[in-house]
């Protein structure tokens, strides 16, 4: 008798994303003439950089002759062409110091962050921002290391670092020992982001607890504040203790194209039951070259372009017109009375709801009154519950009209 | 303190691939000017069809446009235009009925098959043939559901089914209980195929012992006998029991592109440890959409016109010219004395190393003699031992001049 992962059946029905797309649909059905405008979801809008859908064609074209046909990216590791740009351009650039093998190029940082567990022990016990990205936790739960979900939505040994107005949206190390521990920053959903005496603080307690740290900065391309760090790596004994996740699909409007990529230092360990120390590098190397083949040529020669002159002159602009965005939802809903945290350093705002209003209400009400689109705050975690998250990543004709209707509301 | 996953460490060094990519590097560091045949990795030589290349440059455009921009693949599961082309050519048109959100669209045959185990129990007694595609049994060692590798290379408490010239490389269905069987027909590594009463065997036995079998098919398309079924669902009853993984890699070229799919009927179920049943579809749907992002837009419309009347002759022809491969090596090694099987309907030739000579032996003789790198059998597990991996991906002149240096050794 085959059996299920009975785990699974521990995860609270419909991931976020997929229960407002339920709900949108719903309404539309019902109200086919309504102009929704799509708040919700951190998907982007704006096309690719023209450097980058040259690099495609170019690579399309080497795909059609056999000459310089590519199959397999031997290991599936990346093309070097690709790591050595970002070991160049995104760390050492930045004084932060990553070596070529430590980079492993993926088709999406939501695959990353979910697959990372797998390689270290059930045993561990697990810290997350309360609010998080839910994949952090869904996956914790699948692999067994939480028990069952409370009436909050928070499953059982999962130790939850609540994240409000009081600390700026920046968890402090738990007082409890834990051993692995998610941070993201920019922050999603809340926009926060941490400052290098708030990382370094990490990493210390992650040295004194040999607790590994999962950074994700998947939105650093969005910091505009130059003190903020963009890499875990630019604090000096992050190599010993954190693996950073990053993606494209922000950065340059890759979420339909999917390249990302990890960074696992080797010096980073972990340990046997019996304290022995085991470098964590070769776990995921092994895992990467069981479980996956490597990312599309193509996509790895749109992502090379993204370091080209033009390319980064030309996703820079889009980030300007994103941030823009954030600047103005900021501005006018400040205005109309709202509290708005974020929008600054990171395309997510994270909106305080008016008195008494729970997230999914407010959900409903912008849906059916104003048909904006946002994300319930109490999706990411019950501390995001009378919160709200908006992103920046809507066309500026449509960021004025949701705007607009919240005036109206 | 962190702990690691202390199942990898049970892992046999090293991967079968990387392990024979370091073997030819050292020696061709060694021998630089030595010219080197791969007929070992199962990686394809021949461009992608024009109809492809078309379809993908297409698809680009599309990206660099506002208008017709696309983000996330909603859910992931692969867009329709996709999914539908597989149900009615890969299914219907075999009449194999498969339902549109019972394909999940992935980036990989590999990664599916890695993934699958996942959403199944721990406590599952898992069945695999012997020799085998090692991504079966290493994911499941990686996941817990093995004891530590015996000296011969096989890990305690999976159940191994010798593929033998005495079975025609097709085993039974194995006399003790299990409850998870792979099958992988057309057969990698041995080029076995299954008859329809010996699959038919197989969906008996599964409903009987409520087995689930994950069947892998990612080599169909080389099936040239018309009475082999292509599909497990042209089998009656095998809707209930059986999990179908396909690709585009071999089928149309695509391992360096990175398209496949996986078929999970509806009516497949596995059971809680009281009894209960649990479809099995929409866990995997949970994690499809919790790990994955969906594979890229570009990609997906090249894999679409994989199923256009041009691309359909186009691919075609190029499984043609790999055929001929696999004939004239068939021909020429049995006229030098080997005993070769495979070649006929699967693009995997499998060759009986001559009297003596180990798997490894002959590939380091091959390499070092004559320069033509193959796959040693004894990489698949302990019944491969004496046999040989040959692919048909080469290019034709390559084969021809591979076998003109066999003819000399």
């Amino acid at each position: 008798m085959a059996t299920v992962n009975e785990h699974y059946l521990k995860l609270k029905a419909g991931y976020l994303f997929p229960e407002i797309g339920r709900r949108v649909r719903a309404f539309k059905e019902k109200n086919p003439k309504a102009q929704i405008i799509r708040m919700g979801i951190g998907d982007v809008t704006q096309p690719l950089a023209p450097a980058v859908i040259e690099a495609m064609h170019k690579a399309v074209d080497e795909m059609g002759q056999p000459e310089t046909f590519r199959g397999y990216d031997d290991g599936g590791v990346g093309y070097e062409f690709l790591r050595d740009a970002i070991r160049q351009n995104d760390f050492a650039a930045r004084r932060a110091d990553v070596d070529l093998d430590e980079v492993f190029v993926s088709d999406g940082a939501k695959c990353d962050t979910g697959n990372i567990q797998e390689i270290f022990g059930l045993d561990n016990v697990i810290a997350v921002a309360d609010p998080v990205y839910p994949v952090y936790v869904d996956t914790n739960v699948m692999a067994g290391r939480t028990g069952q979900a409370g009436d909050s939505g928070q499953y059982g040994g999962i130790v939850y670092m609540p994240a409000t107005e009081a600390n700026g949206f920046v968890p402090d190390p738990p007082s409890r020992h834990v051993d692995i521990a998610y941070l993201c920053f920019p922050n999603n959903p809340t926009g926060s982001v941490a400052t290098a005496a708030q990382l370094a603080k990490w990493v210390e307690y992650a040295k004194a607890e040999r607790v590994v740290i999962f950074f994700d900065a998947a939105y650093e391309a969005y910091i505009t504040d130059p003190a903020i760090p963009h890499s875990i790596y630019e604090i000096p004994g992050a190599r010993d203790v954190a693996i950073e996740f990053r993606s494209f699909s922000k950065t340059a409007g890759f979420t339909g194209v999917r390249c990302a990529f990890i960074v696992i230092p080797k010096s980073v360990k972990a340990y046997k039951k019996d304290g022995t120390a085991v470098e964590v590098r070769p776990l995921w190397n092994r895992r990467h070259c069981t479980k996956f083949n490597g990312v599309s040529y193509v996509t790895q020669a749109g992502a090379a372009a993204v370091y080209s002159p033009d390319g980064k002159k030309q996703v820079r602009k889009t980030i300007d017109l994103y941030m823009a965005n954030a600047g103005l939802i900021r501005e006018r809903l400040t205005q109309l009375g709202y509290r708005v945290h974020g929008g600054v350093n990171a395309p997510y705002l994270w909106l305080k709801t008016p008195e008494g209003i729970g997230s999914w209400e407010f959900f409903d009400l912008l849906l059916t009154k104003i048909h904006v689109v946002g994300t319930p705050g109490v999706g990411f975690g019950p501390a995001g519950e009378g919160y709200f998250r908006l992103t920046a990543f809507a066309r500026p004709e449509h960021v004025q009209e949701a705007l607009d209707r919240f005036a109206q509301l």
